[in-house]
């Protein structure tokens, strides 16, 4: 048996996993993130005692995925935005349960779990694109998961493709969560009802949402529409750009705008076809991941299990 | 013993090459690119059967380097635009010779070359990015040569970056090649004489190079500064783009531009340390390669005998 937590900025959800990688119980608590690591630590302890005491199997590891960077031998957290953590010795403060313990970047254990259950079962080299509030991501490259040199693994979303009218919040211009992720629709229909006099439905709506736009992009509504097309072309420009760097395999597309299914994936096919000069060298599959918000829980598991192994 | 071959357009260059990766002996042929494969095929068996007779050692394995992709077992080359070659069974031509045949791509097994005995040395992490008629490169992850699902490998220099006044050859606008290669920068100087007024020594050439841009940036040249500048600063951005979605430890830059040295190697450090946002975290270092031309030899023979050990 394993355990698998996903420490996020509001819960740290917790989960019992066996060796298949299915998960068997599930138990969440707030995070409070705004108060000392030795007390969310002391939390995390708490709940490993509590999951571990649940079963009458023995756990072989407990992961960890954490939305920030980790050392090479998954024991300190260099730094994590939302917890306000920097250099936390994550690890040492859980020894006394005498476990094996590993930690690591939450959205690699996602894709890590989406390729050993999931989505990127099958393929040697499969990446997952998670576009959310922001767009990231996780890469299997043979079999492996790349954790890079210094534990930043892939910020995907961070790679420059164009030129935005807004910067994105790292400092730069033109990073591909500017223009593939939710919050970067929500802007670019923002932008058009502001400066334009183009007819809208959205017009009508007190705060526009990702899902809005894309549902009436389906209507043919005119700011819809114009800003579901630029989405598409800019998220097949990324996914282009990590095709002619990585060649994989298979491309898994996960978060809240993932919820688009086929009408996303066969309008995104055409055009990463049109704009990928290698096409007919490449069957790549595009497709959408399986596990939603359990991958967190499963792929800290499988990775801690994998690592010990 | 290993034999190395560096199946260009214009040369076939094959070499011996002993295990530590040194090179003994080296030999060059025409390639005569327009002739039928089968010719060329014939005149590369007799390379291999001539270096295997000049050695009193047993040659364990030849490594092939061609200028194309390459599939998955590394018999056959799946396109080669240089040699006018599609689908050309290469290992099935050579399979006479009774020795073990690798083939992949040039810049790869470049790469690898560097890794096991260049600039990319010591690193798990390591990428190679090569600065000449257009950008190329390879990756080293975890240890290992990334060939890609599709015997792609990386095709870093077609990552769109930003928007340019010309079009790439591949058919896209943006490609990092196209403000990044010595082509690029030969462009953009060309171009800044024919739209602008600005005083350059560049003007009195009958065709300027990317050396002479280089050169006359040292000297204050206006267009040659500005020219310059725009190369870092777009060269800058295309390593950032390496840096966030893989992290590497190192990057080694070749190919004729590199020639620059640490004239191109200070300014470019500070412009991809003002660029990079995870640069606190990164200690990601850059510097020339080593190998120079001998880098495709050497790295056909290392990865065949890596390929068969």
């Amino acid at each position: 048996m394993l355990i698998g937590i996903d420490l996020g900025g509001t819960n740290i959800a917790a989960g019992l996993v066996n060796d298949e990688g299915e998960l068997i119980f599930k138990k969440s608590i707030p995070t409070m993130a705004d108060r000392p690591a030795e007390e969310l630590i002391k939390d995390i302890y708490m709940l490993i005692d509590e999951l571990r005491n649940s079963t009458d199997q023995e756990v072989e590891a407990v992961g960890i995925g954490i939305p920030g960077l980790v050392n090479k031998d998954m024991s300190v957290v260099l730094t994590c935005a939302n917890l306000h953590w920097n250099h936390v010795r994550l690890m040492d403060g859980l020894k006394n349960l005498g476990l094996p313990i590993a930690i690591d970047n939450d959205a690699n254990v996602a894709a890590y779990a989406e390729y050993k259950i999931g989505s990127l079962k099958g393929v040697a080299n499969g990446i997952m694109v998670t576009l959310g509030t922001g767009v990231g991501g996780g890469i299997i490259i043979d079999d492996r998961e790349v954790r890079g040199g210094h534990g930043i693994g892939t910020e995907l979303g961070h790679m420059i493709i164009g030129d935005n009218f807004y910067d994105c919040n790292c400092g730069s211009n033109g990073c591909f969560e500017t223009f593939a992720s939710a919050t970067a629709i929500i802007k670019y229909a923002e932008h058009l009802v502001e400066t334009t006099e183009l007819p809208s439905k959205l017009r009508e709506l007190d705060k526009i949402t990702a899902k809005d736009v894309i549902d009436l992009s389906k209507e043919e509504d005119v700011i819809a529409c114009e800003t579901y097309e630029r989405f598409i072309k800019y998220l097949a420009r990324g996914i282009v750009n990590v095709l002619v760097l990585l060649d994989p395999e298979r491309i898994a597309l996960g978060g809240g705008v993932s919820g688009a299914g086929d009408y996303l994936l066969e309008r995104l096919k055409k055009e990463v076809d049109k704009q990928y000069f290698l096409s007919e060298f490449s069957d790549v599959e595009l497709v959408i991941s399986e596990l939603g918000n359990d991958a967190g829980i499963i792929g800290a598991a499988l990775v801690a299990k994998d690592h010990y192994n």
